[in-house]
């Protein structure tokens, strides 16, 4: 299938069964956070999944490329983002089970009409801080910056629109950790599982995995961390093995 | 100085300018927990230090072994531990700055009457399950399960008796994080640093060191994580560094 490509943009191979993505260079390219949310994330075959601020599709595209099953949707509200990841769904030949919605997260709850999806991933914007936006194209301000949705609106609208016992599988930064938490149980999503990721051995986090459960017990798991460089400065095993996974 | 021995009852050298304690070996000897707690807490000189559930005294005695000043006081509701505390304070020659008290941790807002302290340090019963005492000299139960005091009692309690800007050491299980840090913010200590503890590189987190601060601003920083034993089954060298820093 002949896709046409726009200024700015570029084709990058997944590395994963001939998967393809679409990328802005000029807006936001996916990064490591979004493969190891993918590495990070269980997905069952009849699983119905829903990525919330989706982007140009990383993750239910890389989610598909690696399990070949499951029925995914992302919902993304910055038009130039939508139109990217609808064409890369086309590009893999995916349509049948990766569906791409122009839509607000703030409303899912009530676009997708209640509690229909098992799990619920998200990559969503990290900083909190007041951020005035430039114009109504600052893509990658409203991609970073909590803008659009704040951790509570993805939170408590994942909490509707998951069955009982659903999982949301979230990235963020650690230092946000305790309101994490404090929005997963006040939306009755009980954190399960946890892991953090170090650059070095010897450095702080700076991303955190978490997989909550709808109407889950609470124990929470911190699994082993993922460290991400060795002391030469090249990836660790275990990195490039999550890369693989 | 002489210093009688009971039945059950042994001097353990601290390795630490010739610091020493009094454990009986038939209740509960203190463990890694003790010591990595004391390596992660910052005593500054002038600090007054309330210890809560101090056992045999270990953290307060083993904080003034290593920093050689500050103020500390030791709480415990046990007889034969707070008896125990007492003999190696005077042991060691240091009733000016370590007193050991017998009370109630429940009470210690109304004991201390108000915000008296910099730091509070707390290695608390680490097990929820509701657990019969067997007879109320069942002293390894009261140590390792919330019978006399439970979570939500020692922050509470801590919250009392800390200054602003004082600060809440704890070593808990990482299973109960998101309790943690619900009664923590419930209380007004705002969870700034944490630190997982990890027998192996590749194996879960089994211990939680958290440094609270009263009335701080939100934002959590996640060390690296301290591993325990190498490959090979040793101690790593930075698990020996903690054990003589």
């Amino acid at each position: 299938m002949t896709i046409n490509l726009k200024e700015d943009e570029r084709i990058d191979d997944l590395m994963r069964n001939g998967f393809k993505l679409i990328q802005n260079t000029g807006i936001f390219c996916f990064g490591m956070d979004a493969v190891l949310l993918c590495a990070f994330s269980h997905i069952n075959e009849k699983d119905r999944v829903l990525d919330m601020c989706t982007g140009n599709g990383i993750i239910p595209i890389l989610l598909r490329a690696r399990y070949g099953y499951g029925d995914y949707t992302g919902i993304e509200i910055q038009d130039i983002n939508v139109d990217m990841a609808k064409r890369s769904v086309l590009l893999n030949d995916i349509e049948d089970c990766v569906k791409i919605i122009r839509g607000d997260v703030k409303e899912a709850g009530t676009l997708f009409g209640g509690t229909c999806f098992d799990v619920v991933t998200v990559n969503p914007p990290y900083m909190k801080e007041n951020h005035k936006l430039k114009s109504p194209n600052d893509c990658k301000a409203i991609a970073r910056h909590e803008i659009m949705c704040t951790l509570e609106d993805v939170v408590s609208q994942a909490s509707k629109v998951l069955k009982h016992n659903g999982r949301l599988y979230m990235v963020h930064r650690p230092a946000r950790l305790v309101e994490i938490f404090e929005s997963m149980r006040r939306n009755h999503i009980e954190p399960k599982r946890m892991k953090m990721v170090h650059p070095h051995a010897d450095s702080e986090a700076n991303m955190v995995l978490i997989e909550g459960v709808k109407g889950g017990k609470a124990m929470l798991k911190t699994e082993a961390p993922i460290v991400v460089y060795d002391k030469n400065g090249g990836y660790t095993e275990e990195l490039l093995k999550l890369y693989n996974k």
